[in-house]
């Protein structure tokens, strides 16, 4: 998508063919600067300090990275650590697993000479695969919002919790894809985003993603959005996730539950924006089988921000000697979902509907 | 109630029997520092500046700078006068209005002479009189959690929004006053602390009274109740109210109708702590009839903290270039809530309920 006109995805190859460039998330929504990647160590380092974050882009960055570590010595020592390197970064990233397992096994069968040439291809084709899949979510979600455009007068109000954007993937992001489909389409919409604390990825991520594309939007407090529902004023909610049962409950940051709850109560509909592969077959029950991360208590006793002369500053804001807690993501029930929104097409949130999409799965 | 050891009301007479003194709330958490009002300007200050807030504590500085201005000039004009100044603070403060002609009302049938003992006294009785009500709310409340104790082992979990505590009052609170009354009598309790975003009350003022009066709590972002409630680590919940309907809708801080719908959902005790004069008896349909409050935009985009040398700073936390909304209150429906919690008992949060209460309502 774009920033300050161009157009943008948050990792790249530079022009001289085997560099990788990165936009560096740690700096915003406060400052875009671009870094590059020349060692496996750099792609590491990226992954561990979260200048790249969001399953899809930690994947294809480490599969980068295990580009930039044939050039250093393609042989197969070198393959097998920088594979080891690279996974202790994100322990629990799936995506991390995947691309970094697909790699090296394609990597192993070839000659240590046709490493290289491999490794770039694949990593690229990694990037591409994941950019057509958010596409393909963008044309499946875009109709629900035409949708919704035919039924009102004036632009169609969506909400949306975290960031579940184009900075979380390779590009058009998955919850975001059908809003920046149906804004490229001319189709007016407003995004409601939630501030989503206590890390805050809504009003500095989604936020800034939606600033620079130049999709109106308006940052709320998550407490807001049932107050917003209430009075007609969200026409549609958007949401991704972590992990999706095979019974369709949701897995996803901390809040969304509760998102679905007030939508349910007021008729507005909640989709969940997903690609195939965030569908944990082997789960049934979120609530009861979904391990949630406990994250440090930092998060919610300090926050990051900018003070007026220009200086990025760490504050406390809950009360010195209280103590606070950090589950960061929750589970929201199949039954308050609309629909899954899927490279595939929408299917209700149901074992059902989910075997109707990929009847493959069916035992 | 108790800080650092000592009891605390959040005004009070000092020792020479004129000068009022208050807690300073804008300082809070960070600092506690106590503030004498000496002029009616001084309490015209207090009230305008926030350093005293909460619509029953708001009454009695009013009140008290009454009884100061009667010592500047027992006269007929600064009667009128002073009424007037202190009226102009906070307009739309319901309790501000009645306390104010409450006094304007019995001082004028006096003579000037007269004045300034009778001020002061009726402005004391005016303080003891919330902290009664409030003593009657938290013993009544105090009964839903010695229930709750005897349903379980070890401590009652409570979750609240905002702070509808003793800072808010002349002592007790009331959402809080259940819980303090639980936890001198030695039944074990648990506060969940909603952080309660934008002005973040819940992180700020509940979590710095209740460590001060040794009360076991943790602050969590607003997103996290409904994971808490979904996993039984929730017993009750306890909020306060800025104006309860006829029908018993619950006006209250954004975000409360989130944690009313998921303690339906999941089966957990929903109670509004009130004093009675918060039933506006003219108002049927919460969320049809009453106007919410919007407040500016910076609340929402800054937020106020100490950094770890001990500076306090405002720093933004919302990517520059986004615009954010801020709706201060939600109403939620009297369907959710188990029970409206008031000197004269407990009762449903409906019409029936409320005239079963107050039946010298009925029409």
């Amino acid at each position: 998508m774009k920033v300050q006109g161009k157009h943008y995805r948050p990792i790249w190859l530079d022009a001289d063919g085997w560099r990788v460039r990165i936009i560096d998330q740690t700096r915003l929504p406060f400052a875009f600067e671009v870094t590059t990647l020349e060692t496996s160590e750099d792609a590491a380092r990226a992954i561990r300090d979260m200048l790249v974050r969001g399953a899809p882009l930690i994947g294809v960055t480490a599969a980068y990275g295990m580009a930039l570590a044939m050039r250093e010595d393609p042989g197969d020592a070198w393959l097998a650590e920088a594979h080891e390197r690279l996974m202790r970064t994100r322990p629990t990233a799936i995506n991390l697993r995947w691309a970094l397992d697909d790699m090296r096994m394609r990597l192993r069968s070839l000659p240590p000479a046709e490493r290289v040439d491999a490794a770039y291809a694949r990593a690229t084709e990694m990037a591409d695969e994941d950019v057509e899949i958010n596409h393909l979510i963008g044309r499946h979600g875009l109709a629900l919002i035409e949708e919704a455009a035919r039924a009102k007068e004036g632009p169609v109000n969506i909400l949306t919790h975290c960031n579940a954007g184009w900075l979380a993937t390779c590009d058009w992001g998955t919850a975001t894809s059908p809003i920046y489909h149906a804004h490229d389409a001319g189709i007016p919409v407003h995004v409601w985003v939630d501030e989503t604390r206590p890390r805050n990825q809504g009003g500095h991520l989604t936020a800034w993603e939606l600033h620079n594309h130049g999709v109106p939007h308006t940052v709320v407090v998550d407490n807001a959005g049932g107050h917003l529902m209430q009075h007609g004023d969200v026409d549609l909610c958007f949401v991704g996730t972590d992990r999706v049962t095979a019974t369709g409950d949701v897995c996803n940051k901390i809040g969304t539950y509760l998102k679905a709850l007030a939508a349910k109560d007021n008729g507005v509909p909640f989709y969940v924006c997903l690609p195939s592969p965030t569908i944990d077959w082997t789960v049934n029950d979120g609530i009861a089988e979904i391990p949630i991360e406990e994250r440090a208590a930092t998060e919610v006793t300090h926050v990051t921000g900018l003070t007026d002369n220009g200086h990025l500053v760490q504050a406390r804001v809950v009360s010195p000697g209280s103590r606070a807690a950090n589950p960061a993501f929750d589970v929201t029930p199949g039954r308050l979902v609309s629909g899954l929104v899927t490279e595939r097409g929408v299917t209700t949130a149901s074992a059902a509907g989910l075997l109707e999409l990929f009847p493959e799965r069916a035992a």
